[in-house]
């Protein structure tokens, strides 16, 4: 399907003249009202998951099997946010009595609370269909924070877009809510999502994709007459540090569970674990092999889409031509084969296009000398959404220096498990120091995300009336 | 005093390398060591204030009154400080056990903490000699979060810089902590400016000062390989509406309340109401004269530089040249003599020109025929630190939208008093919307200022020893 230019800014200027309209009646909605929303627009998700699913299969190719586990978290997600509202996050107080006498100790009587920015622009990702797309976190964290959403779909799966929205608009209608409040775009081209970008009366951006994209994106949002917050999730490396203390016993246990991750929706997570850090020593030299036999006849389902393949193969291309092959890739099937590479840390470290994200079924190995050179290696990353660190039961300095290197890179520091798979809670952290994220003190996945999309105002002296009524 | 820009530039590399060496185990000091530097500085401050006072008066001509005032307040906000560390704020957790079984319900055990960012550059203010600047709010506010601070120090009183850097120099080496948690820089060229910011060791940067000089260096901490957090109190008119239900009694206390607060400090305040907004009516009509009879015989003193002096001189002829002169000024003493122009809010909101800032002892009152022009005037400032509305007590629809409009364009909306004068508290919320802060989700006064230092990592199944003895 091709869009007429005219006609895609048009819709865009409708839909955020319309989320406009809504921004001051759902940012005063009570939290009744905001939570039976997103409990419906959940509920809508369950009664039509069957066919939801076989549209985003035909679009995506997933498969059934995790595109049900990716409706389910959708679900799960947007009843979480209706619990936060009617926990009071968006509407919490900080109250502070007034004092008498002369400052700094005597002040007037102070309330801080938190408004909605206003309408947001969600850019949909192309590798989570429903969770980072038209009701996922983005939009389910604006909603419940009070601000309309415009939703930007994104090409790979225009259908499933669609069918969700109107599901959405319904139930939306059937609320008695404003239209304004969730409105679909669609086309792909850089030109529209500038235009969204650009427009006035967005107040903040939430986006979730390829590097490139997003630091386009940034800098329009950056240079608007009125800079607005973007939030920007991008490419990961996620670096897994397994140690030969993690290796000991059961290491064969560990590659098979490495290779599911690294092939895991072929390679098309954020939190892909692309490069794997081990110490030169032997443990880690049978790992490597237990990691190859687990990994090579893992065979992968089709990529999302063909400019997706065409940047994995030439990513892939590009680290392969600077480190060593570690075994010749059987043939590709529906998705490529499996890869695996490997490298000294020095050279890691000294090479930037090594840092390069394939963001396919592939991995690099890096091998270090020592602990230390292990956190050059991190640091040499320098941000990442994950980092996993295997064999840090005990308590030692250098085990307390790698778990401060990763920290410093890392949004979230994993001791255990495979990065693959983010829990959605309070104490998430989706989003790392840069490049990962654009904002790194906000997270895109769990409750605190709602905080993206509130701003704090101090109420000096105010009337009683002012705190009934209005949420 | 002229400095040899090389040497200029020398010194913030070696002081950028202190900081950075200082930041691990400053990062991770415990509440107890933290809080006692905060105290110490405090302490530091009260020992030498009347001498440091007398420094900064020569420097600033702020009158010892104020500026004794200024000290207390730095003062209470650096044990506030420690007081915020001592609750755990930095150290706080979010901790969510893990839950067996399959995703979305099942989950690993996270826990969600807070990392400082790493060394923080301070610009300081020409108008806050203490409160904003060496061991001001940006500083108290860095340190509680653990992070080390290099400080550029304004050329406005670099005596009063060096003075009070020496007496924390002096507190750290005492407290036995390493001489790079807080170090002074000097030079006041644009180019050094820059080349603090894009130093790649520096993880975030807090500013106050004008609008050019923010958004220059807003625009480097953007454009740098990795970009920080640019945290920039600039400009603001903060509007204060006085509704006729304000000004039937009293209302020339009222005035003579808002006359102080445009001449404070000879209107050197980011928070100094420039624009006062009226309704046509004859309470209004009034109220203008009271107020001219109340500020016409001020006295302001010298202002604090020059460039400010010609500033005003500028903005003021630019806002004259278009609007009506309320009355002839008096002559200058040492400062400008307060001045007041008026202009109807039509013309208001269709000219630009009109929303420069007179950084000065003046302002602008604008006429508007209805509550919805009122709340179109607003939305023409934008974006302002305060907003102020006088009489609005009782309840009612129109009484509610001026509520809301405020509320949308300003980081603190006062319903009674002047804006000038900032408590510190909790509650405080000092950043507004564009333009004036560049960072309005956060605030560069109050205990929620610690928040701008501080990045949170989820630590997924971390072993029982790292929250043993690690902060």
């Amino acid at each position: 399907m091709t869009f007429d230019q005219d006609a895609v800014l048009a819709a865009i200027d409708r839909a955020v003249a319309k989320a406009s309209q809504a921004s001051t009646s759902w940012g005063e909605s009570d939290a009744p009202v905001r939570a039976a929303l997103l409990r419906g627009l959940a509920l809508a998700l369950e009664h039509n998951q069957a066919e939801l699913v076989g549209i985003a299969n035909d679009e995506t190719g997933l498969g059934e099997s995790r595109l049900n586990g990716e409706v389910a978290r959708t679900v799960f997600q947007l009843r979480g946010f209706a619990d936060v509202v009617d926990a009071g996050v968006p509407y919490r107080r900080v109250d502070d009595a007034a004092v008498a006498g002369p400052p700094p100790v005597g002040r007037p009587h102070l309330t801080r609370v938190q408004r909605p920015l206003g309408a947001v622009a969600v850019f949909c990702a192309s590798n989570f269909p429903f969770a980072f797309s038209v009701l996922g976190g983005d939009t389910a964290s604006a909603l419940a924070a009070g601000c309309p959403v415009i939703v930007k779909a994104h090409a790979g799966h225009p259908a499933l877009s669609r069918a969700v929205y109107a599901l959405a608009r319904q139930v939306v209608a059937e609320q008695g809510l404003p239209e304004g409040i969730l409105t679909l775009v669609e086309g792909a081209s850089r030109q529209s999502g500038v235009h969204l970008v650009q427009h006035p009366h967005i107040a903040a951006v939430a986006f979730t994709g390829s590097w490139q994209g997003g630091m386009a994106l940034r800098k329009v949002a950056n240079e608007r007459p009125r800079p607005v917050p973007f939030y920007g999730e991008l490419g990961s490396l996620n670096p897994l540090v397994a140690l030969p203390a993690a290796l000991q016993e059961q290491s064969d246990i560990l590659a098979a569970l490495l290779a599911g991750s690294i092939t895991q929706g072929c390679g098309q997570f954020c939190t892909s674990p692309g490069v794997i850090v081990v110490l030169d020593d032997p443990a880690s030299e049978r790992f490597i092999e237990q990691l190859i036999s687990a990994i090579r006849p893992i065979q992968t389902h089709r990529m999302l889409t063909p400019s997706i393949r065409a940047g994995f193969d030439h990513a892939s291309t590009n680290v392969a031509s600077n480190t060593h092959q570690l075994f010749q890739p059987m043939a590709d099937g529906d998705g490529p084969a499996p890869r695996l590479y490997s490298v000294d840390a020095a050279t890691f470290i000294a090479n930037d296009a090594l840092r390069e994200e394939m963001f396919g079924p592939a991995a690099l190995i890096v091998k270090a000398t020592s602990v230390e050179q292990i956190e050059q290696v991190l640091g040499a990353i320098g941000g990442a959404l994950t980092t996993t660190l295997w064999g840090l039961e005990q308590d030692s300095e250098p085990n307390r220096a790698l778990a401060r290197a990763a920290q410093a890179i890392a949004g979230r520091v994993l001791f255990a498990g495979v990065p693959t798979g983010v829990a959605i809670c309070a104490a998430q952290q989706h989003g790392g120091p840069w490049p990962s994220s654009t904002a790194p003190q906000n997270t895109s996945v769990g409750y605190a995300a709602i905080e993206r999309f509130l701003r704090p105002v101090a109420l000096q002296d105010a009337p009683a009336w002012l705190f009934n009524g209005q949420a």
